[in-house]
């Protein structure tokens, strides 16, 4: 009882004056007011007792330049690509009004972060791109745009679902909005996924497909109720990570399907294949009399062929357990995974995971239209954070990362050189040259020399008496520790000459 | 009344229940639970009432490709300097702790957005970039390090305030943290801030410089009491934007300064001048009394000292009435200002702003260190965002801004050429090369070439019956109208020959 001494006295009798005040008028606010004010004790009292731990959220991390510089070379190889197939940037808020992510992530919606109702709009974090990008379309009404979206979105997974996975991360998705003849923007869409998993090296890839219109028409021939379809669903999507036997003991157990609905659901799922699948399953005498599954079919079947002329057909498999669990597909859906661990040269394990997904989405924009208005959409997201840290793992085995691209220092093995050093650091940065010197009046050359070896610097600009005297500036190189001396106004070309060769 | 109808039937029953619970445990968790259900209800019924308006949150905004585009040249110049320095970058997660926060910005802290309480750590969105940095530093006991962060961060300011200032916005940092030689670094600060604004030509600027010593240095000879410091300095600060007769008015008047002390006060801060406004100031009969003062003045001599070796002396002018609100400043402040409006070839006026600033912060680290350990750092902020807005108006009056770089446009002025289309692209892609199509089985010809007049593609790699016939593709220049067949085998190196002549 001790804890709530310091209000209990003079709390219940401000609780007593808002009540009242509350039932007499209909500003009651003076409830919430109430109730923050009591928070607001409650949390100094926390924080007098608890010591202040300094870390970042929970769930969240700082970057080093290691990791920033490691992020930087793969970023620019994926907005490369996206860039590559014509797209378009564009930049959202990182927040949205609450209502605009409301309904659109299902189950997931309860992950969404909100902000504090600090007076005016409710507000949340961004919980993917692609909902911020259709709510971009309706709100410009735009029918037709190619853009790609780089940013950092937020879920708060609970830390047992984490593992490894952040609170806080980043995604790059690629979209193509637009009415346009079937299956060739999602045939590209596929392209992209296998031109950066190709063009990152992480290993051999597959890039499985199905399309949700055959996965609904799937559920329907098999006699699943229609208001279990989004259980079954979630449900189907764990195949993989859990043995067939394990998932068909959720559907007929939790979601109460019947052994017999189950097994035809089994009988399916288990199917993974090419075209001839496809080809197959167009034959299959219950499939092919489901209009939904036949359409979704018949585009699988077209999107194959446009694979195969842009030369990725043998990396796709049409894999009819793949379901993706958010609300919003309503085609083709793909998601594509690493073959192998990479455990190599003591690689820790990171297990087989996706690391690029996405799908048909026609019906998302419409959504956010006043008049229902639709602007089909289909695109990617790549899983950047997976791939970091594969490529991170990767370097620290093998090489040492670089983390600032500093050409020279300019140095001096004298004393009473500052003035110096920083008129000619000076003419260099004028130049465009990438340089550094040591923040102290006299260095000793020896930190100067250890301070390039340690960052990686390739070149020392050294300016004593002598070289003053001469007009000159020594370079010495600091792998070869050859030192030449160079007139001084010719050092920036000379500079210039040794990097562009490097 | 009605308005309180739905709850006012049950959920004082609720209310009642909560209260007796509470009264009796200590666990008071069920006021909050209560008063979160009242406020859900509240917010459904105002969802019922209002129509849904799709819109950015306030005072946030999209940014279009075009803008993306601008953004993209001007944070590539700004990050190309801070690497020519030697700096490395970071990153760090958008929101802290809210306790991180909490003291740091005086009188700003009411505009900190903060998280909702959904279980878990108290969390705000940033403020700026320097108190991540500084509990970065702190955290990882890093006593010494260049970096720079590009990031978005976040302020509710009021409407009234913001006047074309966003809620959501974006800063470039530079920050060198460690113990060194006196005024070195904080010299190559102010060239960094010279040498961006000198690339981004925005026109004539002017650097102004002081320091936190000089300023309560003097505010001590005047004879202000130590407890209105603060608010003295918040009036100074809006010497430029108001009269001195209306900073004098302030002083006296809300803040309560005698007369005599405003005027001594006034007497100091309309001076402004290069080094030898700091020499006369040395041999002030008052200020050079002081200590604090003293030290500053001396500091700052030799700051000049190293800008006229930078070559960059005359763009700075050390003005008294530069006094910077943040709390942490300790040392040297700056600020970098545009000497006109660019409202030449129809430019809307923008009015002379700032658009960096700095300055030294040598208690910051300390403030997250358990034993208070000091880490002394001087940095600098780009305005990007005031940069961006100029920049913009002038390309929008000037010169269409292209948003792709499209290299290739594949096109077909015949029939049923999709697959061959599909696979000449995919081709090009594999080699790099920039490439679209359109997304058509059978687009004519016009609306292709259209497509690269619009969106500013400069080639278009036709092919057709007699192309295929013959083994070629033919290449068009979209400004020339020039057609040239070219051997299939060699249409990557001549787009590629092509692409690096221009």
């Amino acid at each position: 009882m001790q804890r709530l001494g310091p209000w209990s006295r003079e709390a219940w009798t401000v609780l007593a004056l808002h009540l009242l005040r509350s039932s007499r008028s209909p500003n009651t606010g003076g409830l919430f007011f109430f109730a923050e004010a009591r928070m607001k004790t409650q949390l100094e009292l926390n924080k007098e007792k608890s010591s202040f731990v300094i870390k970042t959220p929970k769930g969240t991390r700082d970057l080093s330049p290691q990791q920033m510089a490691i992020r930087e070379k793969i970023l620019n190889a994926v907005i490369n690509c996206f860039k590559c197939h014509g797209a378009k940037g564009i930049d959202t808020p990182v927040f949205e009004l609450k209502e605009i992510l409301t309904e659109k992530y299902g189950e997931e919606s309860r992950l969404i972060y909100e902000l504090k109702d600090q007076g005016g709009e409710l507000l949340a974090l961004r919980y993917d791109l692609t909902v911020p990008f259709a709510r971009y379309l309706a709100m410009n009404k735009i029918k037709k745009m190619k853009r790609y979206h780089v940013g950092k979105v937020w879920r708060r997974e609970s830390p047992s679902i984490i593992q490894g996975r952040y609170r806080e991360f980043c995604q790059c998705d690629f979209d193509i909005a637009g009415q346009f003849d079937p299956m060739i923007p999602d045939a590209e869409c596929l392209k992209i996924i296998h031109e950066i998993l190709s063009t990152l090296q992480l290993g051999d890839f597959l890039i499985k497909v199905n399309d949700r219109r055959v996965v609904d028409g799937m559920f329907a021939v098999c006699g699943v109720p229609d208001n279990k379809f989004r259980f079954i669903c979630a449900s189907v999507d764990k195949l993989g990570k859990m043995s067939w036997k394990d998932v068909r003991q959720e559907m007929t157990g939790k979601i109460g399907l019947t052994p017999d609905v189950a097994d035809q659901i089994g009988d399916y799922i288990q199917q993974c294949g090419g075209v001839s699948l496809v080809e197959q399953l167009l034959q299959d005498p219950k499939l092919s009399q489901n209009k939904q599954a036949l359409e979704g079919l018949k585009d699988l079947k077209l999107l194959f062929e446009y694979l195969t002329l842009f030369g990725i057909a043998e990396k796709i498999s049409f894999d009819l357990s793949l379901a993706r669990g958010l609300d919003y597909y309503t085609g083709v859906i793909y998601e594509a995974v690493l073959l192998q661990s990479p455990t190599q040269q003591g690689e820790e394990a990171l297990g087989v995971g996706s690391v690029a997904a996405g799908g048909r989405y026609d019906g998302l924009v419409g959504m956010f239209d006043p008049k229902g208005r639709k602007v089909p959409c289909v695109g990617l997201s790549i899983g950047v954070e997976r791939i970091f840290s594969i490529v991170e793992q990767r370097m620290e085995a093998t090489k040492k990362i670089q983390t600032t691209e500093t050409q020279v220092l300019v140095a001096t093995a004298q004393k009473n050189f500052l003035r110096e050093r920083m008129k000619l650091i000076a003419e260099l940065w004028d130049a465009g040259i990438r340089a550094e010197m040591l923040y102290k009046k006299n260095p000793s050359f020896l930190t100067q020399l250890h301070y390039c070896e340690e960052t990686g610097i390739p070149l020392v600009a050294i300016i004593g008496e002598q070289e003053l005297k001469d007009g000159v500036i020594k370079l010495r190189s600091v792998a070869s520790r050859k030192e030449v001396d160079i007139k001084r106004e010719d050092i920036v070309t000379e500079i210039q000459r040794r990097m562009s060769e490097s």
